[in-house]
């Protein structure tokens, strides 16, 4: 890690796949409007239930990036 | 919650009526820039004293909202 | 507290007016099935939001009462 | 979310082929006796090691249903 | 905030009428031997039940104030 | 642990004798009713003064049993 | 409890003999200058260790009084 | 559990295919110098991004294992 | 603290030259595009280590600023 | 506690007779590989149930000594 | 650590200088009334900001001390 | 970060010069016995007060470390 600052934000993604499915769709999505992403780190994993079933994984996560890189 | 990407922004909002006026303060404010708020979940409350009575209720929350909606 | 045996169950309750009320809301109906209720304990609360303002007021709590009291 | 109540009661899932059938375990068991299920949240992972691999995937959620839906 | 030092302690107010009393309740109790009181933060929120309603709200904060001011 | 699935409940234990009477009294008392228990895990010790002295010892814990085993 | 207001202070108590008389150690010093004590909570325990041995328990705990009362 | 000693390490274990398989590889690189493992708890997921892509899976686990065993 | 609402998020500065100059500079970074800034918050406190030195301090804080001032 | 440095270990040991002999036992077997061992403190306290009572306690504790001392 | 019993209080020091500047300051105002300090720790470290620098270090510390010496 | 697996061990260093000379003394000792350390987090700060001033600081850190590099 260079003498870079670095930001982070709190993002949710979502998928009937599953954990990894959800957190790939937030960094896809994040990265139409971020660049030099760096890293994320899981905060809560969640779903909804639909009868028996788990409906969607629902995947809170920290994403950090370069400041003004 | 469907498909979308959900971002989660730290807010304080102050108020001299209460907790929950406080809370609302900080939306109505949030609104003017953001669309689609989903959900806030409190952080922290806390508040200043002026004399023997409370001055501000200052309530810290995170607020989710859809990504590019 | 006696020497009694006492059990705690995690309940969320819901109200439009506020947080007290949706505390209150959790109780009462916790009440038609259980007896001896003795305290309880707020662990989380959110809210929904509606354009620019709280929706439903959502409080967690935990509920503690005497066991085949 | 309507101004209904809600439990939140905590289970632990099991399963030899990872974390997500963990999960999908403990709903599908619980679903027997709880009805309107409504969301999960991951609690902590754990699994039993035998050798020098993962024996069983132990997943503790919170999992939550409409009282008296 | 000066280059002045604040102690913090912590208190339990309690209140009929809500969280907002319980908290005005301790802080005018405090001020009765504290001065220069600056600001408190909620630590917990609990209380008793009695049948099917709140009996008492009962909040815990740290409170903290200027020291020797 | 076997593919079964474990529920986890949360009891308070009361004693005059000490912590680990306290949380004997509530696994006797639980296993009138529930059976296949298998775990139990301290979350809080607590007690009641009675002028200089310890009342009750009061432990609240975690215990887990096989969900229909 | 009453509408009192309560305070809580964190003493550390210390015994050769174990958890339970580290703490009716220093209920029993503090119980000197304090009165109207009510309940404590174990905030952490730790001790000393002398050779293969436990030293000296050492118990930290909140414990809380009626202010003023 | 025996009266046996169990000691706990932490590890990360890395891997581009996902989440079970970065801990598979913890599990099996410490085996070459470990005997007796017996469970691991998860502490934290994270991961790199390359791109708009993760690229390694990174999770910190909880080792246990029989001390001397 | 007046009625404003503030905002806060989560930046990560690094130095070669310790603790307070990692701050100083994610705070000098962040002044180029944010007004109003008043308090940080340290939340975690990192570093590399090249051979038997510290490489790089990196220190997470959280910033807040009055919004739309 | 002198400039030393210190390393930190975590321990689980067990026993059929309470809390503090779970403890001794984790310290006279590592006392038997460790030497100038200082000190400990619990982090968990589990145990087994057997039929209505506690089978084995369980006391999870770190457990610092001199490095190289 | 004799049988003796300890206090704890919590502090908050402030300096332009630095954060052990402000630990400094804080436990010398503190010993013009309080003898017998042995330990502290700190809780928290936060500052002020004035344009794009830090303005006061605010350091919050646990402060340990032999009861009735 | 590679394929490789990372272990972290957890230890304190002290220092009468301040908090970073402390982590600096941590790693310089350990660099005797482990090679390819990556990085620390510090998790504890502490000290010693002798007078009215810190005698020693106590910085407590988790310290990762290439496996079997």
């Amino acid at each position: 890690m260079s003498e870079n600052v670095y930001k982070t934000i709190e993002l949710t993604g979502a998928s009937t796949a599953g954990i990894e499915d959800a957190i790939q769709n937030a960094i896809a999505k994040a990265s139409k409007t971020i660049h030099n992403m760096r890293w994320f780190q899981i905060i809560e994993t969640r779903g909804s239930i639909e009868g028996d079933k788990v409906g969607k994984w629902q995947v809170t996560m920290k994403l950090g990036f370069t400041l003004n890189g």
